[in-house]
Formats: C-alpha cells, structure tokens, sequence
C-alpha cells in the first residue's frame, strides 16, 4: 500500500530495528539502480533476547508482509537473530538472504590461526547458527561465543565514543581474546555502530568482521540485474513503531543518503478488534 | 483458560517484562490470601522506548485478555511506562491500579526541600507523568527528570554489585544531583533490583522511592476483603515469551516465594493465520 508509487524493482530489507541500516548503508552503495524499502520492527524489538520460535513467527510475518506489499526482487534479513531462525534461501517465492553465511564465509578468509571469536545477541550465540556454519565449512576452526545483550542499548544510547562502552566492551571480549582469537565476527548489525570501542578492546591485531561487502557479492551473484533507469531512487523506511528518538536515528545512521520517507506502519494484531 | 482452578479471587498484574516481580513482592507480603496471576509481555519488551500510542495498545489488549481470562478483582499495572499511557481508574469492568501514583504520594511525603527527581524510561519521562502529577498535587515542588535507558539491561544482566553499574548510574543522576535533589523516584520497576548501585551513586542523604507499599494501601482502601479461606495460595507467571533466561530471572526476582506455574501464553496476533 505505502509502495505502490517505487520506479524501480524493489529491494526489502527486514530488521528487528534500526541495527540493520548499518547493512542498508553497504546495500545502497553497491546497488545504486534500486529502490529500498527497510522495515524496522522497532514495535518489539529486540529480538535477541527472545526464543527462537517467537523470533521466527515475527520474522515469518514480516517477509510475508514485505512480499504481499511490494513484490521485490529480494528480501534481505538485516538481523542476525532473525537470520538464524530463517534457514530458508527462498521464501513465499522469493529469494531471501542473511548476514550469517556471508560473515562466516568472511571470518573464514581473515583467520590465519583458526580461532574466531563471535560476539552476538544472546539469541544468536544459543542457536549456535555460527559455531555450526563454520565448523561444517572448515572443521579445523575453533570458535569462542559471547552474548553481549548490553551493546545494542549502548548503541542506541550514541555513547560509541564513551570510556563506559570501552569498558563494557572489554569485558565482554576478554574470555574471547584470552583463547587467542585472531578474527571477531560482530554477530549483530547494531555492533558495527561500536566499531571504534571493539577494535580499541582488541587491539590492533584482530580483524573485525561484518556482513555488508560479503552479503552484497552473494545478492550480486544470484539477483539479476535491473537494466531500466527511471527517477531518482528512493529510501522508504517502514517501522511499527515511530518515534523522535528512532527517526533521529535513522538519519544519523544512513549518513549520507537522503531518506525518501519514514512511515509507521500497523501488521495488524488482534488488538485493533480490542480498541 | 490457564486460570480456571485458582482457589481464591485473584489479582491480576501486568508488566512489559519480568521488572513488575518487583512490585509483586510487595504484594505477595501484603495480600497473603489472594491468588495472583502475573502477566510479562517478553515478547514485546521494553515498553521503554516506544511510542505512547503503542503502548496503550499494547496495554489494553493486555488488560482485555486478563478480564476475560481471569475475572480479576482488581488489575495492578506494575510498569511505570504502561501506567503513564493508561489513565483510567476502572478498565473493562475491574478497578485499575497503576505505579506512577503512588510513588508521586510517597515522594511527596519524603521530600524536605520540593526538589525531586525522576529515573525511568525514556516513554515515562517524555510522558510527562510524573512531573504532573508532582506539581499538580503540590505546585511548590520542582521535578527533575532523566532518561536512563541502560539500566534495564544492566539489570537484567544481573550487574547488580559491578563497578560499571555504579558508573552508568553515577553518569545518569549527576544532572540531578547538580540540582540539589533530596528525593529519587525510581521510576522504572526495575530499578530497586539497582537500588544499591543507584544509593551509592546518590549518597546515603538521598530517599530513593519505589511504589511498592503506598500501591498495596492503594489497593486497601479500596478492594473488599477476600475472606474465604481455601487451599494454599497460587502464584501463576504468564508469559508471551518464554526462555531459560526469563525463567532463571522469575525465581531470582520471587526470591521466598514459590511460584506455581510459569506458562508460555499466545495472544493471538494475526501471524498464525500465516503460519
């Protein structure tokens, strides 16, 4: 309904949040010849601190929605606690991609010593989707898992540059850095927001590893190319709850490019029968 | 449906999450013949950072579902961002009790100097609520409010007794501080589980006030006595999500008390029909 006037074919992008527009930002400069629509599920986010199945049930609500409204090219899962509930590589008929196989494929390349740490939500570290997908592409890997349920509040809060996120960081790394990990896969779109205070907690010798460049060459591979040029492309940002503080952060995290337009928008739960 | 057996009449409380056990200890104490029955939205927490139109929804549909289920003598709102968006004293049929109330009286009565601060949510300080109500009842007052979106996930981390807790809180209460406050609503039910580190980082001069028992003389003066006396009292938890994480806070939080059952409830949103 909110889409029907996009000029191009349509890439939808699905977070439990504004973490994914981190992921959006890397799309965005890699496909300038589509239009965007993200979806933010700023009305029950997060989802990391919740169980698989509810995180799956959302999820599945929303790709049906984003499907039903805008008929896109593809679906993207810009969340990684999302990415690990949804196995699917095409969904309601249309291909899906998540930000776990291409940062495991990533963390792959970067480790010399075999050792990789994942710091995510602790959704994502009990589904166990990165300790299983590394082990099955290279068995020799070890792989040391921390939920850090802290930094996507940190994140929001702006203080990315503040002695307390150092501190928290560190200590959420340090049983990580002490089994000697040469690679960190930030297994959350919010955590690249941190990137400063994580490499700080490091140290300069580990790489840090997120999804966006690996994710973009894996749509780029298996999408085809949309030929047709029309108007100016177009941002839409879609969320289920909206507010200052949440409109504030999506200009701030997308930087540069110019948002067409933020709307609210209602899946359709049964309260509306209530009120 | 999950309530038919309950013994006695049954008061209802509701909370955004697992926060509100916190007011229901004080319950517990003060009721020892009625049976409760506490519903925890985990699956759309934290009401906090939402909009207040969201968040009334998201209450009502709660409150709806408690009446119906439970015929409950009376319905206790144990989340101060719930309670701001939920004015009422009677809803559906049942007389509603709300947080934010009894704490502005017990401020009121701590204070010696009018100057009175305010901890919460960003949802409960954007409301306003508190500082209303304060000036409403004594005009004299000056109210002094902060937004400390950290603490619920330092809470719920369990970094009750941490160096970094005192430090976050420390950062949060030193605008208000500066003011020369003598009185801190914790405007959060969360936050008494922080009372240590919030005292500490107050000084020992300043009241720190929660609802707890100003709520139950509320709740006195007005429900009738139950006096049937039937077998031992139940004490059921209701939850939208459930994992070993929230079950694991439950049984912390109830400290004493025994819980008799901790269920996974639906509320029926329209992603079954897609399921």
């Amino acid at each position: 309904v909110v889409c029907k006037n996009l000029g191009r074919t349509v890439f939808a992008v699905f977070d439990s949040g504004l973490g994914g527009l981190t992921v959006l930002r890397s799309l965005l400069d890699e496909f300038p010849d589509r239009d965007f629509v993200y979806l933010g599920d700023t009305a029950r986010l997060p989802y990391g601190s919740k169980s698989g199945s509810t995180i799956r049930q959302y999820s599945l609500q929303i790709l049906k929605y984003l499907v039903d409204e805008l008929n896109p090219d593809a679906l993207v899962i810009a969340c990684n606690s999302a990415s690990t509930q949804v196995h699917e590589s095409e969904i309601f008929g249309k291909k899906v991609f998540n930000v776990i196989d291409p940062g495991v494929a990533k963390a792959l390349e970067k480790t010399k010593n075999n050792k990789i740490g994942v710091l995510a939500t602790r959704a994502t570290v009990d589904s166990q989707a990165y300790q299983q997908r590394l082990i099955k592409i290279n068995p020799e890997v070890q792989v040391f898992a921390a939920a850090a349920p802290l930094l996507v509040p940190l994140a929001e809060e702006n203080w990315d540059q503040d002695p307390i996120t150092n501190l928290i960081c560190y200590r959420y790394l340090q049983p990580l850095l002490t089994q000697g990990i040469d690679t960190l896969i930030m297994g959350c779109t919010h955590y690249p927001i941190l990137r400063e205070s994580l490499q700080r907690a490091c140290g300069p010798n580990i790489n840090l590893v997120e999804a966006g460049d690996k994710l973009c060459q894996n749509i780029k591979s298996s999408v085809e190319e949309d030929s047709q040029l029309r108007a100016a492309r177009q941002i839409k940002i879609l969320l289920t709850d909206l507010n200052s503080q949440n409109q504030k952060l999506c200009h701030s995290l997308l930087q540069a490019h110019e948002i067409s337009s933020i709307e609210h928008i209602n899946l359709k739960t049964n309260h509306e029968e209530i009120l």
